[in-house]
């Protein structure tokens, strides 16, 4: 095991991170920024780091900064937890030049899977099914050509792309040339690579997600999947494992090409493998995820393995405790993000101190915050303020659940708004409910108004 | 399914009892005294009703203040938690001349098992094992007879005596007739019931329970058993699910004998058979305890059923929804009470205003609380402040996540202090950790001071 772990993030995935180092026995160090030096992490872990300013570019996006407190106190593994360095192959690199373990996959792997276009390539070539539509980077003319031929509407995609950024839906010809253009120029901005490449859009997919975990010794199992359908603006607001209603057989065709594809891979660690699923019951690979993600705790919570403490036990050179035939999903899980943001005014950020913070409890309630009565919500960060989780026998149960774990969540202070109140009518929706929901239905809900939607 | 339920108790199963009412969609009454205005249950609950001051006699004790609130809201059934009127024979009689469903077994039934004499003839006759002693009530002359022919040590319990209140152990004949009758008049002074009885005293016994559901239907089952050896003056502190290290094949003996003495019984709803273990491996019948308990959490995290849940559906009347064989112990559960209260000075209740109050979170860790920052421990009442329950797949992790989630909790306030120390202590010991332990662990580690006791 390793002596000493970094941890390269900060907020909820941070303390998930020390909690998991602490369970293992192993000393953990916080770094953080200027604005973070009061958060919860730094009480958690043995050793707290103040790395930079508040801006992430020059504090939890600075490599240099990070291997600095790294060299400093003496670590020999850097946990990049999800979002700032976590997916990236340079930083990997460095890592591995300054033999330290960076928990995840070698930084080859990372950067053939980060890249969209090389990643579909290898994918195909490993016998996953993929959407209609171009496996390298096009330029305009040949890319309208493809549009047409595989038929409106398609998704303009970055090949540098990820987290939902990055991608523009066309819907017929006639403005496709300039869509294209304004996605590379984006791209180019975004991810400082301008390459897009095109697919089929499919209108009501559902986003279907599978957790693999690969010791880099040959073993590799999948621990279920997630339905991750229920995104605003293609960010994920609401997840569930098992993913509910899918036709007899689907579940486990996608579960087999996730291990198939990380195997191609040559994966290592703890990683997601993301499809869309159409209302015909076809799947198609669409990219994978090199990291912990958000929305592990559902898979946690259904199978009873600790994600976190199965990567850092893998990137430490243990082969998997688990075969698959001990991987049992049992019941429903269901996730929700609450965000300081305000729902009123178009999910605007809504930081600020929260004077009083009474997360819920009970059975089979578990919360992922880094918040407690007092804290200040910096405005510099993404608006994740906790994770509730719950579990029950059956989704129905765990739906009404977390209807009232969201209902008794006390989270208030000047200027604080959370997305409590949205996520419960989403929870309350009918197509959520009888799961014939698609990514589509949040839209459908805002778009309607306070009254509801019509049925997808 | 009942109109409503009303809550007959305060702090943490108020609020568990209220959430699951809430998740059932069954409207709630909350009770509370002057002392309790404010509390957590008063907010979950649909309605609250103020039935008294704060002593308990005068409102969580008081037949008459309950039945009347429930009158007045227009409950039809009313859930009593653990304690105050939960086990009175009385109370339940008084519910069913009210039409009122008390959610426990029928009063008769709660007679016959709530007095130990008549509950230990019972289970007997049910083919039971029962401590070599003496079922029905004695005089002090023929105790002492009893008593040399079973061996010393003996103890002298109180035939209505409970929650390890009204028992002393005699170790020797010399003062036997004098203990004899002090155990006589505590219990008429502590339960207006002088009758005793006289058992073999287990030295180095292990306290194992079996949770039993019911349904007044014929149906029957265990949910496996819990360990609660970890005890002060026999409370218990610290209890467990499965029960770790029993000889083979023990525990289902142990369990099946439950599902016996509740069918004997005639039981309904949740119960719970109480047995101690010897060092060899016999095990002993004591009581049946027919409420809901404290330590119910360990059951619900390694089953995955909800009891409160079936105990409210068995009193409305539904079948058992789980046959015997869908019953599956899953992984290790622990739960640590966390009490106001200081361990350097006897553990002298420590009640005060909460000034800071985080809980643990993350994977596989659970509380029930009533307590939130800013809250005032009434001095009134018991000093339970919360219930921290984990699971993991075994009991090595268990006890890992269990003393990080005790290290991370903050409760502070003046004059508040709480025993998270000395769990963690508990939690450190080798013969804790090597489930070698005996109802004597807490003595052992405290008659040895800071530096740890002699094996057991």
């Amino acid at each position: 095991m390793f002596s000493k772990v970094l941890i390269a993030n900060r907020g909820e995935i941070a303390v998930r991170v020390a909690r998991a180092c602490r369970e293992l026995g192993v000393p953990s160090v916080a770094v953080h920024s200027t604005a973070d030096r009061d958060s919860m992490v730094c009480r958690l872990a043995d050793e707290a780091v103040q790395i930079g300013p508040a801006p992430a570019a020059r504090s939890y996006l600075d490599p240099a900064a990070v291997l600095q407190a790294a060299a400093q106190t003496g670590a020999d593994a850097i946990h990049p937890g999800y979002g700032f360095l976590s997916e990236s192959p340079d930083f990997a690199e460095a890592c591995e030049e300054e033999g330290i373990t960076l928990v995840g996959p070698p930084a080859d792997v990372m950067a053939v899977l980060g890249d969209k276009a090389s990643a579909r390539a290898l994918m195909s070539k490993a016998g996953l099914p993929l959407l209609p539509g171009s496996i390298d980077p096009l330029d305009a003319p040949e890319a309208e050509e493809l549009a047409r031929e595989i038929g409106f509407p398609v998704i303009v995609k970055a090949a540098a792309g990820g987290g939902g950024r990055g991608m523009t839906v066309v819907r017929g010809p006639e403005r496709f040339a300039e869509e294209f253009r304004r996605t590379q120029a984006t791209a180019q901005i975004l991810f400082g690579d301008g390459r897009v490449y095109v697919e089929r859009y499919l209108e009501r997919s559902r986003h279907v997600e599978v957790q693999v975990l690969c010791d880099g010794r040959g073993g590799a199992i999948h621990l279920g999947e997630r339905d991750c359908s229920v995104q605003r603006r293609h960010q994920k607001l609401i997840e569930e494992s098992p993913a509910p209603n899918l036709p007899e057989g689907l579940a486990e065709r996608i579960r087999a090409s996730a291990v198939e594809g990380a195997l191609a891979a040559g994966y290592v660690g703890a990683g997601t493998f993301e499809f869309l699923v159409s209302p015909e019951g076809e799947y198609y690979f669409m990219e994978v995820n090199c990291r912990i993600q958000v929305e592990h705790p559902v898979t946690e919570i259904a199978t009873g393995v600790d994600l976190v403490r199965e990567q850092i036990r893998i990137a430490a050179g243990a082969p998997l405790e688990l075969a698959q035939e001990d991987v049992r999903l049992r019941g429903a899980a269901i996730e929700c993000r609450v965000n300081a943001e305000n729902p009123d005014l178009d999910f605007v950020p809504a930081p600020g101190r929260v004077e009083e913070f009474v997360p819920p409890g009970g059975p089979f309630v578990r919360v992922d915050t880094h918040v407690s009565t007092g804290y200040s919500i910096p405005p510099h960060y993404d608006s994740l303020l906790a994770k509730v989780i719950v579990w029950a026998p059956d989704r129905d149960q765990a739906i009404a659940r977390m209807r009232g774990s969201l209902n008794e969540f006390v989270v208030s202070g000047p200027g604080v708004h959370t997305t409590r109140g949205f996520l419960d009518r989403v929870l309350a929706d009918d197509r959520f409910r009888a799961a014939e929901h698609s990514t589509a239905l949040v839209a459908q809900i805002l778009d309607a108004g306070e009254e509801g939607g019509e049925p997808a």
